[in-house]
């Protein structure tokens, strides 16, 4: 998988891509089958919504799952990341966001960098966002919303919210999204399950409430450029990961075939990836 | 203003009825004018998000403000309702709901009828629903979504959600919902200020929270048959109206043009408005 020159051009102006249907429902099966066990897990990875029981979001399942440490080495996701930066990546973040039916709460409008940046020390924006669809994406279980162009002006201004939701967030003023999309309006890309997005670390997004009754899981993965490795531990290690090592990919039949992959965290999330560094 | 006999069947079948710019922007510009300075009134008809400060519905403005005085008296809107029923009509109730940008709160899945039932005794299900749009719908704004056909269900058991929003509601259990939802789908009718709905009051209905940067401000009314005027007092009069006048409707250019309406609330809400009957 290559992109075109068009792509590319795309990808530099509007900020993200979207490839309908790139993973087939046979391999996207492989996937969705295995979330109820991972939500059901009494472990720190899982993260749950304000108002019970529901995860909000599961991280590092590529550390401690079978198809998904595969889809973490998927060339279909990682090819077209590796030509966008002209390097080799390294998995920062892993995450399964629930945005459960009837439950799933919004996310504020953010841009993903300045968490990075703010939390990690990644010295720059070379991180990519990656959204695989699960479940279909609607417009009424609480799409992705992008500011196309918003990544144009690197990382902005922002506030820590640490109430309106379960997961505390940098988020963005209303007076700058008010501009923002003045410019560029707001697109929200649907689906079938399989989809996926590439966006820029400093693409401004959010996401509504999910009232309807059809879930909407997808996996979101951030992938560094190695040379843009971060520089501080605050966060822990299952959030914010350690290790740099170039992403191996493996071949394109991997979701649907047996491979040979580590799964270091199987039993249990190690001592080490708990601990921080406070802020200097 | 007549609803042809393929636009009755619709009704009936599915629920409610979409016109989108039955008003001109004209029209919609004498509403849309007088909101900032309603919503600034301390009153009790003012209900404010919990975020603080921001207006989620307004009631009555029709007592106390000229313009929806003449709205409420309009016969593209009150006409249809006559035909639908085969009787006269009187307002039950005036709402003018912000769902403000960033702030606009999630209205929960419920039906209309089953407040009136169980709050205001009302006999049938002959209210009916209407929605004016003074802004723009869009996909991003927090649109009204209908469960078409549900209607046909009558009455549905509810609970009383006191504590999702700020506004206390009876609310339909998630996997009736599912149900539902699995035989009549979900539409949400978006289109330009001036735009109306008419919707039964057996109608499921829902509408997400607003993270755009677009106010949706809309008026909802439900007119009720005369013949099936509430039989108790239970909320304030500014919610639930105790006047059971048929209404008489203004010529088609009434926002456009003047004429004499009464507006008895103008100086305040009265003492009496406030009394209420306590459950039997």
């Amino acid at each position: 998988m290559k992109l075109s020159a068009e792509q590319m051009e795309r990808f530099n102006r509007e900020g993200y891509l979207f490839f309908p249907s790139l993973f087939s429902q046979q391999e996207i099966k492989t996937l969705t089958a295995e979330v109820p066990s991972l939500y059901a897990q009494r472990r720190p990875e899982n993260v749950r919504e304000k108002t019970g029981d529901v995860v909000r979001t599961n991280f590092a399942a590529h550390l401690y799952s079978y198809p998904f440490a595969k889809l973490a080495r998927h060339p279909r996701m990682v090819e077209p990341i590796k030509q966008l930066f002209g390097e080799d990546v390294y998995m920062h973040q892993f995450k399964i966001n629930g945005k459960a039916a009837f439950d799933g709460d919004v996310w504020q409008w953010h841009q993903d960098y300045g968490t990075w940046r703010a939390d990690d020390q990644m010295p720059e924006a070379r991180a990519m966002n990656v959204a695989i669809f699960l479940d279909e994406v609607n417009e009424f279980n609480g799409p992705l919303m992008f500011i196309p162009g918003s990544h144009r002006q690197g990382a902005l201004p922002a506030g820590h919210d640490t109430s309106t939701t379960s997961y505390p967030l940098w988020t963005i003023d209303h007076d700058t999204i008010a501009k923002l999309v003045a410019q560029g309006g707001i697109v929200a890309p649907k689906g079938p399950p399989g989809s996926m997005i590439l966006f820029h670390g400093c693409l401004v997004h959010a996401s509504t409430s999910n009232l309807s009754p059809w879930n909407r899981v997808a996996v979101y993965l951030s992938l560094c450029a190695v040379s843009n490795h971060i520089r501080r531990f605050k966060r822990p290690e299952y959030i914010a990961h350690r290790d740099f090592t170039p992403i191996a990919t493996l071949p394109d039949d991997c979701l649907l075939r047996d491979y040979d992959v580590a799964l270091p965290w199987k039993d249990g999330t190690p001592e080490s990836a708990m601990k921080t560094e406070m802020a200097a």
